[in-house]
């Protein structure tokens, strides 16, 4: 992992790309809500213990249209048993298209997310997350992304993404009040194993 | 959350509906990993601070195609100030259809996963997930599933899965070798912010 962070390190050195540093919680970065609570805590930070969790980086562009996630997933983030949850990948995507978006827009909420997985992510391999944004439609702002293992011989998952602005970052971009469906009924027909 | 659990509880009594127990890691589940190493742990389970994390619970029916997950995010789970982080959303969705797919079909890894997200959920909230196989085609599942408010007065998210069935529960239900894309070209249209 060292070796690809240098490599992308390198690449700030003009000032073309930015190192996002990574934060344990927002409260540093809304003001506003510090004095509302504390104890929260990002969540990609939630792991206490050193190297079990996201060790990632974020480098943008200056352009800021284009978020590059270096991320080494640790053995919490286990799902099926040697493999990245689907939940922990939707995650460092779902940060590096928000960082991408934010970088691009300003403050944002994610407002869909379509994933497709295409190859389990070994826990302890080196992946990179490449997303960008492909278009705006007002404050709509579609991007997507690729992980790709950090040798670069694996695709394993893609992306799309569509984030709204939220003016002063409270509230939800595109409140669609509709009445909520009835319950789910039971099922009726079994599906057969 | 206590008053919800206990009514889904019930709901047991008479044997069509099975509470599913959560667990750390997945040596239990696997045995044939337990071999291979240690100090892995479930993802929802990262969290070492009692109700910072993911506190969930889930019920699965009996004819083993619907699954309903109660869930109260914790302090740890944040995105945007005080509100669950899209990642920890599409966790909960994920684990819930996994369980669903899990009972309706063994062994699955998720293939995808699209989640529109409509309202932010409040850290410290209680939401329903509720989950379901809509059809099968083959080997392939076909899920969706709603994230409500408990109180029943806001639809947080929807969102459609597909999950394959892994024979023995290793490997990737849908390898697609297929070339990888040259890396995304450097910006070269800013968006104007």
């Amino acid at each position: 992992m060292r070796e690809h962070y240098e490599r992308l390190l390198r690449r700030t050195a003009d000032g073309s790309w930015r190192r996002v540093p990574s934060y344990r919680n927002g409260l540093d970065h809304f003001p506003a809500a510090a004095k509302r609570g504390t104890g929260t805590r990002l969540f990609l930070r939630s792991t206490d213990t050193e190297g079990a969790g996201f060790e990632y980086v974020t480098f943008v562009h200056g352009a800021g249209n284009r978020a590059l996630c270096l991320c080494q997933p640790g053995p919490y983030l286990e799902g099926h048993s040697g493999f990245m949850h689907g939940g922990a990948i939707a995650t460092i995507i779902d940060t590096t298209l928000g960082t991408c978006a934010l970088e691009a827009a300003g403050s944002v909420m994610t407002a869909k997310l379509s994933i497709d997985f295409l190859a389990p992510v070994p826990l302890g391999s080196v992946v990179l997350v490449d997303g960008g944004v492909d278009r705006r439609d007002g404050r709509k702002i579609f991007l997507s992304c690729q992980v790709r293992g950090a040798a670069g011989d694996t695709l394993h998952a893609e992306a799309t993404g569509e984030d709204g602005g939220a003016p002063g970052g409270r509230g939800h971009p595109h409140p669609r009040p509709r009445p909520l469906p009835t319950e789910r009924p039971p099922p009726r027909v079994p599906v057969s194993g």
